[in-house]
Formats: C-alpha cells, structure tokens, sequence
C-alpha cells in the first residue's frame, strides 16, 4: 500500500466538518477504494473554539488558512470556505503554486477563476477538481469530463438549482405565490436568508459555465450566461402552463452553433422554461437537481440527484480526493487549457423557439386586439390563447399565449411594440417551451 | 503529445463499426480530450467481405482474432464479439497475459470471468475496462467505481434490460397482453429473435452481479442472483397496478446485509415489480435503461438513458479508450481482487416487503375464503383486495391483493396453502412493491 494521502481541510462549516465526519464513519472502504489512507493533518476556520461536533484535536490548526498550503506535511488542500475571490482565491493560488493538489466546493471562484487555476495546477502538475461545485452530490462534473467523452455534445441542460426547484415545485403541489413559498422555504432552510444569488439564477449561472467550459471544450465565460431569475412567474403562470401540458422549471443550457466566421460560438442561458410533462426533468421535484447531456453518439443521458446539503458535498469533495489518491488526475476541464477555445456568444435573435407569453392587462374593451395587432406585426405566429379574469384581483386580467416556433427576435419586437401601453398592467413574462 | 494509443478491435457487428465510425467522427475531439491520438491498427472479424459501411482497408486484418493480442503495433484490445467464453474469452486471457489493455462490452463474460480477469489485468498492469457492458452508453461502472467512491452503498438497483421496459411499458401504453407485444418488439428489433435471455432476467442479472461487485466491493457472484422473468405478467396486472398508483418494470436489485456469523452477505435480485409512480423509475419508458445508487452521504443518485443501440454502446467504449489513454485506469472493480469479498447469498425468508399477489379462480363459491384463510393462516396480513370478474375469459376470475409490509417467507407459506387447489386455474403471481 502507498503511503496516506496528507490533506488539509480550509472551512469547518456544515460541509467542512461533513467531509471530516465522511473520512471517518467510511474510513475503511476509502482506504480500499483509494488503495491508501487518506489522513486529514491540519485544518483551518474562522472559529478555533466553536464546536462542530466533530473531534479536531488531532490535526494542526492553522489561523491563517494559506499556511496550510506552505504545510510540508499536506499533499492536498480541500477549500469549502466560499466565495470568488478573497481568501479561498489567495489559498487556491498558493495551494497550486506550492504544486498541492486542490479540491474544492467553489462554483463562484471557479466560475470565476477556473482557466486561471487550471494553468497554475498544469504548470505544477497538481490536480484541481470540483466535483462538489456543481450539483451538490450528483457526479455530472465527472460524469461530462469522462462519461461523456467520447461525444461531440449537443446540448447540456438542467436544474441545477434546488432552492428554485423547491420553490417552482412547490408553488405548484400549492398553488400558492412566489413570495409566500419563498419565506416557507427560507424558514425550513431550502433557502438563504439573501436569496438573491439563488432565485435571480446566478449560482445556476456559475455552475453551468463550469458545465459548458468542459463539455464543449470552452474557455468559461461565466459573464456571456443570459440569466432570468424566477421571481416573475406566479401562481396562474404555472396553473395555465399545467393546463398546456408543461410544468415549469429553472432550466440551465448551454449550446454551441458556428458563426458566419466559422467560429464556435456559446450560448448559455439561464430561464424559467415550460418543460413538456413526458420530459424527464419535469418529475424533478423540491431541492432535486438533475443534468442532462445529448451526446452525438450516446443520445440523452441524465444524472439527477441531491443537489445541496452537507452529505451529498462531502461525497463530491471525497470522490475527488478518492481520484487524486488513485492518481486519476487529468485535465480539470477534460482537456488542457491551450487547447480551450475562447468561444464568443451567442445572438439569439435568430434562434426558433415556441415561447409562452403572459399579460396581465386591464380589463377594457380592445386590450386583445392591441396585443394580438402587436404580434401580428411582429410576425409571431400565435398557436393558442387564453384570457382569463381574475375575479379577485379588481379587475386584472391574465392573457396567455404559446407560439408557433419563431426566430426569438420577434418575441422581442413584439414586446417593444407593446412598451409603454396602458393596457399592461405588469411587465409581460416571457417563457420558453423547452425542445424535447 | 504521447505517441498514439494503437488499439485493435475483434468484433465488427454494428457495435465494432459503430466504434470505428465513432473514432473517425469524432476525431479532433477525441484527440483533445485523450491527449493522444487513438489509432486503429488491426481487426478482426467472421467474414473479411462482409460490406460493413467502413472503410477497413488501413487496418491489419488477422482471421484468428486471438492474434489480435500478439501483435507488437496494438496497445489495447476491444473485444465486441460476446459469449460468455470461447473466442472472446480466450482473447481476454491473451490480450491481458501479453499485458495489453482490454477493453469489452460482454456482461457475460464479465459476469462468469470478470474477477479472474481482473487478476490477469493486475498482475499484468494492465487495464481491464468494460463500462459497456452495463447499461449501454449510461456511464454507471464509472459511476459507481468513482462517483459514489465516497459512500457506502446502501441499495444499488435498476432498470437493466431495455427490451422487458420496453415490452411492460408498450403493455402498459396499449394494455395489450405479453405476447402480442413480444411479437410486435422482435418485429420493430427492439427484442431477439430469441428472446430468452431478456425476458427471463438473465441478461440483467449479468449487469447487476457487476454492478453489485463494484458498488459492495463483492466477489461477482452471477449463480447466486435470483431471477424472475417477466413473462407471467399479465394486462390485467399492469392495469391493477395502476389503479393502485404503481407502475410495473423489471427491477433489478443488490443489497448487503450482515449475516448472524457477522460476515456480510449479498442480494441480488431480479424481479418484476410495483413501483409507486412517484418514484424516478416509474417515469422510465421504452428501452430507456436506469441505475439508482444509494450512498450513505450521497444520497439517491440516478443515472439514466440509453441501455443498447450501437451509438450508445460505442461512446461508452470509446470513454473505456479514453481512460486509458489518459492513463486513468485503476482496479476494474473499484478495489483490488484481492480486497473483494466472497460474500453468502442471502436467504431472503426474513425480508420484510409489501407484496402485490395475484391469482386467476374459477368462479365458484368459497374460492375467496379459501384464499384469505391461507393468507391468515400463513401470518400475511392483506391491506386491500379485489375481485374481479373477466367477462371475455368463460368464467375465469382475478383476486388480486396488496399485503401489508410482512417477512417474505410468509407469502411463500401462504402459496404453499395453495398449492395444488382446484380453484386456482394459474399459478399466481407474487410482485413485490419496491421499497421507496
């Protein structure tokens, strides 16, 4: 047997001391599966003196965590401390620099920074893996970088983010409003008590440029993501798009398509999407997350499952440690990053879609003719319609619409036509129906 | 760049052109992403004239496809010949003697010989790779072996054989019976001509008994799974189930337990089963395939697509490629040999489950109180019962019941009661409710 595998562990929180208490209850089966021991030397938190439940009298403690990647006695240094940039940054780039292998929950920083770090893990031949950064416990990072290998991908696609697909789903099983899951969500702990990064789609966002960079073999580029949040569906949204067969999701996508240049170009876009019931992400319920990827020889294939939580991470964090004691390393972005293209975005104005369209008008004579007279204009095709009073909402009315597949430029002008009219008592909700 | 990865390829049905066609599509990506080239140099196959739609005039061509092993310009050898033993084991054995990696998609033979093999393949330092031989082109062997490499297992358990989905799911659509749907699935060549190994479980209890090495660190124990077929399933059983809120799929499935002797013992199992139409795998249609691992931190994790198709099956041994040119290899099932387990069969008596029983009567007084006499004196406890008349059968009558949770042996007691009465015009049908 090989001699152990000395980590170091930068964050004690609920993760944190999840990977500590994973090293411990399964010790012997990860001695078996890593062909040696994994043994934590040091760690380093905020709080020396705040107890975790956890036993930490064995290993060194380090106040400054960027000691523990100057440590001669740490191969590996796990970061769960969060956030872009500041210390779990300052502790990636020592850690890589001092040729340290590094794991790592951080969608934010590597979104962030991941080219960067990846030229700094080549250049001291050290690994850098992520498993946990993206969909909790669900191997999809791996599941892309090596499942999927052999194909040129399609699409990739998903929910990868659970506190909005606990609200989605919840608001549907209830019938209840945004707000008033969102504050039941929070108190049951399915959402931060800021919930901005979730519900306005960012974190979605980071995981699927980290997602797209090593599918399509892309540079990241986490400010091309188009993002649209959740916060506008409501309640009647998800009765009518029930009533047409979908439910709606906070679908993640990327695709490639190759400009009039010749070159690659990528589109990932972050949207609340109606997602036909047969399709299999539509029986994603609650915090579930779920990853599909349509390979040009391996067709459709999903991975779906926990996508937070302290158990299901430490399960990431510690299959990456597994990999790198079994001396499977590799590429983080499955490839080297000379060889990752900088693949500008994608102008979607072209692109077909069928959407769903939703007004909330006043309830006056001619406010139809206005809406159907803009799309007409517009050339959108318009597949079926239906207006709806709202008994107790004074007078509002709600006029839904799916299209005939259009070039989405048109859905646009549309709207622009409509800009300013006094018979749109809200901002129009554009959702697009998700192509099976 | 390494120099080429030179590999050979024994088999040229539609997988073995599949893959041929795979590498030369694929290509540049391949490249990229191996870090290598990966270059055919040699095959081998029945018929050299048979018009395949590749072009194999650059390869080496050898009659005998055991000389595949011996030639000095191949680093790996795929085989996609199949059979459990003859030519395609003795290629294994030569390929891996001489050191060289081997590549297969042949569950058979992985389920008969896979352990020995894998001795072979250490004691050679070489790589014995076969993700193709469990649910086509879902990569499940690479995510049992490295993502859920964190975790204990607690259940590992599935949708295995595409042809049995396909068949109860096109049962389930149309509520035609068993046999007509057959005979439209070997028309469509969604089923064998003979499709014996399909539809009595055997093929899936091939790809279990590796999964179940893999996930529970076992010696492959393929004589020790208990298989049931799915050809006693009738429309009327799909149809009670569904009144029931449950869907019918052939489920196969392992779990460990600790015996009295403290040694731990292993289940593996094929059967058809009631699964509640909430549960992910109720929603797996068609010759769809599907594996959930259940981790001790991961959680519940699905992986789920196509089980066969010669696209699917070539990605995922083109993935086996790339590992290995990536030299990212390790023990073929998670551990090595020498660390698997012989692990007992359970004897399943004790078992506690909720059981669907259906019996076919002849309808005449009494037969009902025979049957819930049996029941009560065999301990089963019935949680809801129904009789049903068959208009279109001459007086042929379904019971069909829901037991509450209780040891399975007492199901088998009742049955015993049974045995041999006059009443019953069929043997009855015992389904077992997967456990959610």
């Amino acid at each position: 047997m090989d001699k152990p595998l000395r980590i170091a562990i930068a964050g004690l929180g609920t993760v944190g001391t999840g990977v500590i208490r994973l090293l411990e209850t399964n010790r012997d089966l990860l001695t078996a599966r890593a062909g040696r021991e994994i043994e934590v030397t040091a760690v380093s938190a905020r709080d020396r003196n705040r107890n975790r439940g956890v036993d930490l009298s064995r290993y060194a403690w380090e106040d400054d965590m960027t000691a523990l990647a100057a440590r001669e006695d740490v191969d590996l240094v796990v970061e769960l401390v969060g956030g872009s940039d500041g210390p779990a940054l300052a502790l990636a780039r020592a850690s890589l620099g001092a040729g340290k292998h590094f794991v790592t929950a951080n969608k934010a920083m590597i979104a962030h920074h991941g080219i960067a770090l990846a030229k700094t893990a080549e250049a001291h031949e050290a690994a850098l893996k992520f498993e946990a950064a993206v969909a909790g416990g669900i191997p999809v990072v791996k599941g892309l970088r090596e499942g999927t290998s052999a194909n040129a991908l399609e699409r990739i696609y998903g929910i990868l983010n659970g506190t909005c697909n606990y609200i989605l789903s919840k608001m549907e099983d209830t019938g209840a409003d945004f707000g008033e899951i969102l504050a039941e969500a929070q108190a049951k702990g399915f959402a931060e008590a800021d919930p901005t990064f979730d519900i306005q789609g960012i974190d979605a966002a980071h995981k699927l440029a980290i997602l797209a960079a090593i599918g399509f073999g892309a540079r990241i580029d986490f400010d091309a993501v188009r993002t649209t949040g959740i916060t506008q569906v409501k309640a009647a949204d998800i009765a009518q798009a029930d009533a047409l067969g979908f439910v709606i999701r906070l679908i993640a996508m990327a695709d490639t398509e190759t400009g009039e240049d010749g070159r690659t170009r990528l589109l990932q876009r972050v949207r609340p999407c109606l997602v036909p019931k047969d399709h299999p992400l539509a029986s994603v319920d609650g915090p579930t997350n779920a990853v599909v990827a349509e390979g040009n020889f391996s067709g459709r294939l999903l991975f779906q499952g926990a996508g937070a939580g302290d158990g299901p991470t430490a399960s990431a964090v510690v299959a990456d440690i597994i990999d790198i004691a079994r001396e499977e390393i590799g590429a983080p972005f499955s490839i080297p990053v000379a060889g990752l293209e900088p693949m500008p975005p994608v102008e979607p104005g072209h692109r077909m879609e069928r959407t769903y369209l939703r007004f909330t008008v006043t309830d006056r004579p001619g406010v139809l003719a206005e809406i159907t007279a803009a799309m007409r204009d517009a050339g959108v095709s318009i597949e079926s319609l239906i207006q709806k009073g709202r008994a107790d909402d004074g007078g509002e009315v709600l006029v839904a619409m799916v299209t005939h597949e259009g070039p989405e430029r048109c859905i646009k002008e549309a709207l622009d036509l409509l800009d300013g009219s006094e018979s749109l008592t809200d901002a129009p909700l554009v959702l697009p129906i998700l192509r099976d």
